[in-house]
């Protein structure tokens, strides 16, 4: 019996990978975040265990895919984006090895791309970005990020889970020395039909994207550009403000 | 008519998204990236045309898509990995719109996460990495490169294309100050069944990865220890040396 660490990809239920949905059709426990689609969800087989992850602490979950997994199960736990990007998808990895049961981690599509594509946005482009730099902006009140280093990184600077500490991180780049006129991008609910961004200029962008909702993440460089001239023509082009 | 532009995964024909395999089965004209797997190339229609893109220039490349989609084609545009990073999506994109043809990004799993998730390595581990910084060594002989910031950039490091300037690449880091026992990894075919790995200090990973072949991909970072303590047990674990 394995247990599959599967990436649900991010919110789009089609960015599922061929191998993900298969899994998941022919699992007997499915064990998933509460953000995946409810689409995914329901491929599951009608007599499978569907158990969402709520309130449930990450020693818990670890012994709750051991436990299935030793019942006999083949368990899919399906996680958000990609497992090892972000995902303490390791960590569910390495509770699973110490108890002796097999797995697979199957990626999936991460937000880090898919999220700025749903805007518009290239992680690099030619002659404007050639370097990608993913931090986490969850508990970034200042003083986890090094926003001195930060702002002298080239590139493309994406920031998951930014918007409670939009204001701060903005802020902590520009005091740094951060170019207040860089081009910076916030895109919500990203590649869900319900999509928004906005984009403007990196000193402006708190303002401009207060109204936005969770999840949401942080896009800082010239190829914000790139998406201000590519978002219209997008069949599924998320409303800009 | 639309021309999509879809990743078609890193390499694993199993991590194609479930949207880009319809888009596949339902295209007038398919125009792939040679490093694509022919399962995939086979699942386009019988009477579509399958167009390898080998010694095309970029230019010439934007032109036949224009054309293709102008003669009425809906067109699926094949690309390794995801579009929008270091795939050159965003100037094909970039042609289609100025030619005022309509296009869609399809996201795709991307190598970054997905080849290190081959030899069990994850790019972030709570306690061991919060960033991740993606490079390109296609040209890196070194000018290219910033290694006295990147020696000084917390988290794991991803090099695509690295292989050829390994030497030149991890002697970089460490003349600029990186520790020569950093944790590195080189994985080659990542995803596919004939991928490989090797781990060790950067100080002797180009040693190590003499015999590997591209593509392959540089991993730098203490999330490579985490690897070697996950590679065993994965189902489809590539060969370690």
């Amino acid at each position: 019996m394995t247990v599959w660490l599967v990436g649900a990809g991010p919110g789009d239920p089609g960015l599922l990978t061929v191998r993900g949905l298969e899994l998941i059709r022919g699992c007997d426990a499915l064990v998933y975040d509460v953000l995946v689609a409810p689409e995914l969800v329901d491929e599951a087989p009608d007599d499978a265990l569907v158990i969402p992850r709520e309130d449930v602490g990450q020693a818990e979950l670890n012994e709750l895919l051991v436990e299935l997994s030793r019942q006999g199960l083949e368990v899919v736990r399906l996680k958000g984006g990609d497992p090892f990007v972000f995902g303490r998808g390791s960590e569910e990895a390495e509770a699973l090895a110490a108890a002796g049961i097999s797995f697979e981690v199957v990626p999936g599509v991460s937000a880090l791309s898919a999220v700025p594509a749903s805007a518009g946005i290239p992680l690099t482009h030619r002659g404007l970005s050639a370097q990608v730099t993913l931090v986490s902006g969850h508990s970034a009140s200042g003083a986890d990020l090094d926003f001195a280093h930060l702002a002298r990184t080239p590139g493309t600077l994406v920031v998951f889970m930014g918007l409670a500490h939009l204001s701060a991180i903005a802020g902590g780049l520009i005091s740094a020395g951060k170019s207040p006129s860089t081009p910076a991008a916030v895109v919500s609910r990203g590649t869900h039909t319900d999509g928004r961004s906005v984009a403007g200029a990196l000193h402006e962008i708190a303002r401009l994207a207060a109204e936005l909702t969770s999840p949401a993440l942080l896009v800082v460089g010239e190829v914000v550009a790139v998406g201000n001239r590519l978002a219209r023509p997008l069949a599924r082009a998320v409303s800009s403000s």
